[in-house]
């Protein structure tokens, strides 16, 4: 297949094909945390994030939330339908943990009485700052499209927090990013994986995700390969 | 009148006083900035505070804004309503400065397309982060408070950016609190001041508010005389 990189991103190449509308997603290696100031790559990185994926947005379409996943080309490779994006990423939290528990002042674990959506502005340069309705207002978004977030990143969750607990493990919060179909309707985008959920598991509250590569916990190779094999093993929905 | 300490801030001594329901607040001379990590003072701040207060909020409820003020009892000294505060600063931008300047990368000065809203956590520990509402629902605060604080802060806009205009001064942003009182009311409380405001200068640009402070510009006192002279000079509304 033809490829032509349209953008190269920290933790994915994009690349174009031969056909109209269609990206392939080649997920990485290489890892980066707090604005890309740390940098790290380990080996099957790629692999598990693509596999996990792809798993992840095939049970979502099954639950009736749109994704832009077609289908899964090679070990680390996706094809997906090409979206306008959004400039905005979704967070939603069921625990407190990261920049929550200390925006609030809260231990890590504590349960929040709702899910808690934030909106921030995807925009490496400003280190992808957590808006409020007005700043997005300011910036061309319209209030129909920041509800929609809102909503869409609810829904995805009220999907994906039984999806891990049937698997063992507890979603403590995530990060998606949507985009507009040709049509003009909001399509999951991007990744959800270990680099972009925090997964703990349930009965040690092991954490299995990049905050092991965050806090030098180790294990993180490790971390990420059991999730690839609770997400995509046998005898689950 | 009889005094007894109740509270002991960063810009103000509150005193309860032997009337049910009222406060004394008695402006002091220092200054804090960076969430008190800078600190400064300089004579005649506490009285220039006091009166440009005053006369800020004796315009506001000529407008119909209820506030908490009753009336000047000396320089430095304002008795009050005692209201139970809402745990929330509510901040409106006119243009961009300070720390939405950076957070959206425009220069100071910008003016924006319609004004913004912030609310921010009140408490000191955690420096009184910005939130937004699924934050603030997580902390006990009801739809109706948070649409209220914000049309509150919309309407003080509404009515301060005329008055400071019709005296030269260009309102950027400024920091405002509300109580309930006992009738369940919004009012406006705590203070209207050089501290809580951005107030430029509409001929030359020139900062007449604690920006002097926080960045060293000098001429401090000057510029608190200079609004105190115009927020209380004769021959404007
Ligand atoms: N379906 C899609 N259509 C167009 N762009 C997408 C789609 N899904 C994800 N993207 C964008 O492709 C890039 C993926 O690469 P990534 O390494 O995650 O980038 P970044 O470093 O910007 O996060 C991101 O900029 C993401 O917003
Ligand atoms: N009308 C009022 N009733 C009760 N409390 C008030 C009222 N107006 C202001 N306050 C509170 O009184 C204190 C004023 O002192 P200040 O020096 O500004 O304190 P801080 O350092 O907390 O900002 C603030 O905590 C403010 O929230
Ligand atoms: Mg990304
Ligand atoms: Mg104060």
């Amino acid at each position: 297949m033809k490829r032509t990189l349209l953008y190269e991103g920290k933790a994915k190449q994009v690349f174009e094909t031969g056909e109209e509308g269609v990206l392939l997603h080649r997920y990485k290696d290489e890892a980066t945390a707090f604005n890309a100031r740390k940098r790290g790559s380990w080996a099957g990185k790629g692999r598990a994030n693509a596999s996990i994926s792809a798993a992840v947005f095939a049970y979502l379409e099954r639950r009736g939330i749109p994704t832009h996943f077609i289908e899964q080309v090679d070990e680390v490779t996706l094809k997906t339908r090409r979206l306008r994006m959004l400039p905005v990423e979704i967070i939603v939290r069921n625990l407190a943990a990261g920049s929550l528990a200390r925006l609030l002042g809260y231990e890590e674990g504590r349960p929040l009485k709702a899910p808690v959506v934030e909106l921030c502005y995807k925009n490496d340069a400003l280190g992808d700052p957590m808006l409020n309705w007005y700043h997005f207002r300011e910036l061309g978004l319209t209030d129909e499209e920041l509800r929609a977030c809102e909503e869409f990143g609810l829904r995805v969750n009220e999907a994906l927090r039984p999806f891990f607990e049937e698997r063992g493990m507890v979603l403590v919060d995530f990060k998606i990013e949507v985009g507009r179909d040709a049509g003009g309707s909001l399509v999951l985008a991007d990744e959800i994986s270990p680099d972009t959920c925090r997964l703990w598991d349930k009965e040690t509250g092991q954490r299995l995700d990049k905050d092991r590569f965050r806090r030098d916990l180790g294990g993180v190779e490790e971390a990420y390969e059991e999730v690839l094999r609770r997400v995509t093993g046998e005898g689950v929905s």
